[in-house]
């Protein structure tokens, strides 16, 4: 997109709202299904918990929605926890959260596709036991359109988005009438009986219990990873921006805790029992079945059963006089997943840019509107992603303990850095009315910062163990990794810092040497180019590798009448690099003032594989010679016929491609 | 070594024959224990043609040294198979050479390091069953003394080939004097019952028998491999050179029957029954065993049985009252096995180089003496060989039905230029004397044309669908793929010949471009360089991608007064390398006679992980740039703190890992 366009796609309320709700709604997929199970460890006596733990998470969700409405109305600019953690906090805590956010995009695509291939394979029931292999194509998949650089119109988001939340809300909403009048059957699962674990054969007591409540809390709060992507795409709203923008925080944060709610109340109703180990846990009149696949059971009586995800069974329940609308339910929820599975794809480019601004990532990574820039994030998204999921099998459950740390790492360093950020105004602010609606911020960010830690510290407890480490350890080195590229920058930096006293004065001569193999039109032309440069002295030299050969190139030379004396180099050891560069050092040796350039022939070619045919000694020859100071080494490149055109190609390639995430972390 | 030195290294005939016999005389190894075990097949009835297959090896033996004395005499410039062919028979059926020679020296490594693994396993019986990851271990650490570039000696090679004639011509004397005083005892596998494989019940009878006699006669010539090293070594020799060379050969094949029918001989008196699969041709008692490994074998009643090679169970029987010169038997044979893989590790890249001066393989396979041409020779070696030994779990008996092909095209097509090559030289020839020789040495090479002919038909009928069909497709890949290269390089000389009317006006101005990024040490020393070339005009060029910086650069530019304009390009979608290659297209558009040169300042780096950091931008431009015409594109180095001392660290590495191998193929 060109910068001056960028002003005409400005997003209204009712675009905006798909195009940054898909990853903070596609949560509902999975979070409450993380709840039951989690819960249901005790047996189906913890399910009691079930509405609390909801009730808790919805809490949180609106605390969160809250807090991040400061955010967006003091950072219109679309201030990302990262900026606003640097800015207020320095750059060790921004560092911090940019290396949450990064393991946390890996985490979105991780989980978000693996349900997405769990919704799949519910509805097509084929693919079970497959899950794995179709999460890993759809990560690829993803990855090659994200490549190819397809443009996603708000439309794109709109419709699945919409699609979704009528689907969900329409279910709930029907399931609670078929609920008034009575008919509402029961869930698929619910004729069996549910079996604590064995830690739990007590049901939900003492600390075990307690801490198990909690477990389920922490699981419960995936449902708020996203809910800060608004405050990432604040400059992408229609004018007043930050006002529409809080607006639509506000009304993202009530669908969800609206939806979470609705689906973990219709679970109880319909008395879903949803099992972490269905051959385990899972009876059919007091027999213990076999496992088919990690979510099919087989009872010594031929029943077979199969455990869909929550919105499955609830969408076969309340649409059980309408099994289309069902399908129609799970096909959508699938849908949403890979939309913000996508968003990542959008985000962690925009963020590795903005880090490789910062020099915390290579430089590479930085240059805006490039595309090469965005591919490198693309691939590297997707490759960490594909491992994650091809280590934990795509299980959702599995991979849900590793998420949630980044994000509430980044949303309590974000509100710490909002209540730094309102203190400081303060303190020159005057204004009574002003200083009255600072305040009024600074204590909403402050109830965010102790709920967002104390969160924090409960998803630590609970699920340090059981795989959040592995998320912290790869913070940690992350977090050191980009500490070292930004070291390793400033370093190089301060070498190079031009001194007002610099020595400017020019090299006294310049001394040219062409690099002479045969002759043909490449040399001749470097011998053209170098005579038109018109040196204070012009050679052109040759390593006399074969006598018979070299001697055969003198006549020639000679006989052509080329107007440039050529020297022969010995080479002991019949190898062409060494006695250029003894040579060109010792030109530098007898006057160390002057310039000397070499300039070497250079094929080029439009094929991949002709690269291992054509011009290997003259690059390594100038990756040595660069080594040389008071070296230029100049390429003076020949267009073979099989290059003609690449360049027009690529060109034509280039402008289509080009494109920019909607938001930025 | 130096060029002006290699004559000091001549070698003796004593010096050469080790030198040049490991190959040769290490397969009898293997050649003996495959003549037995495919005529054991048919059952123990079957041994009785043993030794007439030992003796019709032999007659090739002697025959094809016969042959390759006239090729020493006609060729004392060390005529290899594959000059031989190419300046008789022409290009094609010398790249035939060339391919066949290509995947033997593959071969050699797989089945002689296999080899050698089964004789380690056979003295330290721990190693059982591990053959294969000995074998690839092996060939790992061939490659790398080979990459760091060892230097053998003649004596490197001449104490363990001469241990290997004394150990083996001495466990033969031994033997056959024992025979005589009738104290020979039995070999270890003797009282077993050799069962034959089920195509074989009624033992070698009819068109079957007549096959594997066949079969077996083809792999005993297993024993010929290497006896054309000789001839590529000519000039290795001490003068009178070809005179010494085929009394070399002479010796060498002497050497080589008498060992091969020694064995075969041996094996037969002291009744070595030895079976292709241990576990279903061996008997004891009537009783089948069970297979331990594929060598070992348990019977019911318990005892145990490892099937050791040939020499293996010749010199425990021998030497029954001396186990520790047996131990020495074996060990000196794996050790002159490992030897032989070596010999490959040096033909290939040599073989290679010529393959890359005659254009049939990639430019920088050729440069003689540099240490990366052979390099990545013998890594491709090595490579090919381990995948080798990997697909056949370094069976040799499997492996051996993929040699031998190779070598027999090499004799045969090299045998058809022999007689090419007298007949043309007695078209010419009128002194009497003279041609009488010429006309022996003519029929000399027919015969031996004749019987390396029928012997590859025999090899090619007998061993196609056993594995041989894999080796020859590997040659035909190998035949149009440089086939390929050359048809490339070809078409590129062509394209490259400088016409004798060809235009040689000077470019008649020449403008620079310095590309600025930002103000460092750099960019400054790239500006006085183009400076101090004196260009017609000379412009700094930035491209904006965020105005605010661009401002500051042009401010600072005009505070230092820079005493060259700097120009801003527009860059609409942010993006560096479009509007530079724009730009530089416009320039020539308006005055295409001119010359461009564009002047990019670049770090040199001292750690392959810094070039990820930098650079990379610069690159992408210099690669975009080389595709449009008229453009010099220029490198400044500015060498890092980091990257100084790595050119004189190279440079003290060079020179002792440039060597040369033994002889040229």
């Amino acid at each position: 997109m060109r910068s001056d366009r960028l002003e005409e796609t400005l997003l209204p309320k009712r675009v905006a709202l798909p195009v940054f709700a898909s990853d903070a709604l596609s949560s509902v997929a999975y979070a409450p299904d993380e709840i039951f199970l989690t819960l249901g460890t005790a047996g189906l006596a913890a399910y009691t918990y079930s509405w609390r733990v909801g009730i808790a998470v919805g809490l949180v969700m609106l605390v969160v929605v809250a807090s991040y409405r400061q955010n967006v109305h003091a950072y219109p600019s679309g201030g990302g926890d990262y900026e606003v953690a640097t800015v207020n906090l320095g750059r060790t805590p921004g560092l911090t959260v940019a290396s949450a956010l990064l393991v946390d995009y890996v985490l979105t695509v991780a989980v978000s596709i693996s349900s997405a291939a769990q919704y799949a394979a519910s509805t097509v029931h084929q693919l079970r036991g497959h899950e794995a292999q179709i999460a890993i194509a759809a990560v690829i998949i993803l990855m090659s359109l994200n490549l190819r650089g397809v443009r996603e119109s708000g439309t794109f988001f709109a419709i699945p988005t919409y699609a979704f939340m009528v689907a969900v809300l329409g279910m709930a909403l029907w399931g609670f009438s078929r609920l008034a009048f009575g008919h509402l059957p029961d869930a698929a699962s619910a004729p069996f009986e549910l079996d604590p674990e064995s830690h739990y054969v007590n049901g939900v007591t003492g600390l075990a219990g307690g801490f198990l409540i909690l477990r389920a809390f922490s699981s419960g709060c995936a449902a708020l990873t996203g809910v800060e992507a608004i405050s990432n795409g604040v400059p992408a709203f229609k004018k007043p921006k930050s006002k529409n923008a809080a607006t639509t925080l506000l009304l993202l944060g009530t669908i969800s805790v609206t939806m979470l709610l609705s689906i973990i109340t219709l679970g109880k109703v319909t008395n879903i029992h949803f099992a972490e180990n269905v051959a385990q846990q899972l009876r059919w009149h007091g027999q213990q079945g076999r496992a088919l696949d990690p979510s099919t059971v087989r009872f010594p009586d031929g029943r077979t059963f199969t455990q869909d995800p929550v919105i499955g069974q609830l969408a076969k329940a309340i649409f059980s006089n309408l099994p289309l609308l069902a399908t129609v339910v799970t096909t959508v929820t699938g849908l949403i997943l890979v939309l913000a599975a996508n968003t990542a794809f959008n985000g962690f480019p925009v963020l590795g840019s903005i880090l490789a601004q910062d020099r915390y990532l290579p430089r590479q990574l930085h240059t805006r509107g490039d595309r090469l820039a965005y591919s490198n994030g693309i691939i590297i998204l997707a490759s960490f992603a594909i491992v994650l999921i091809f280590a934990f099998d795509a299980q959702v459950t599995r991979l849900i303990q590793l998420y949630i740390v980044g994000v509430f790492v980044s949303f309590t360093t974000s509100q710490t850095g909002m209540v730094r950020h309102w203190t400081r105004l303060l303190r020159t602010e005057t204004d009574p009315a002003v200083r009255r609606r600072m305040q009024r911020s600074r204590i909403i960010n402050a109830v965010g910062l102790s709920v967002t830690g104390l969160v924090l510290v409960v998803v630590l407890i609970t699920k340090f163990l059981l795989g959040a480490w592995i998320a912290i350890a790869a913070m940690v080195v992350l977090f050191f990794l980009m500490k070292g590229i930004r070291r390793h920058y400033e370093g190089v930096s301060e070498e190079l810092v031009v001194d007002d006293d610099e020595d400017t004065t020019l090299p006294s001569r310049t001394h040219a040497i062409v690099l002479v193999s045969k002759i043909h039109k490449p040399t001749m032309r470097a011998v053209n180019y170098a005579r038109a440069m018109r040196p204070t002295t012009l050679e052109a030299v040759t390593v006399n590798v074969d006598t018979k050969e070299t001697q055969a190139l003198q006549a020639e030379w000679d006989r052509r009448g080329i107007p440039v004396p050529l020297k022969v180099l010995d080479s002991p050891f019949r190898e062409v690099t060494d006695p250029v560069i003894e040579y060109v050092r010792s030109l530098r040796r007898g006057s160390p003032r002057d310039l000397v350039t070499v300039l070497i022939p250079e094929y080029v070619v439009g094929h991949w594989w002709e690269h291992l045919l054509h011009n290997q000694s003259a690059l390594r020859l100038k990756g040595r010679l660069l080594f040389t100071p008071g070296v230029m080494v100049t390429s003076v490149p020949w267009q073979l016929k099989s290059s003609v055109g690449i360049e027009d190609r690529r060109e034509a390639e280039v402008p289509s491609a080009i494109r920019r995430g909607p938001g930025k972390p």
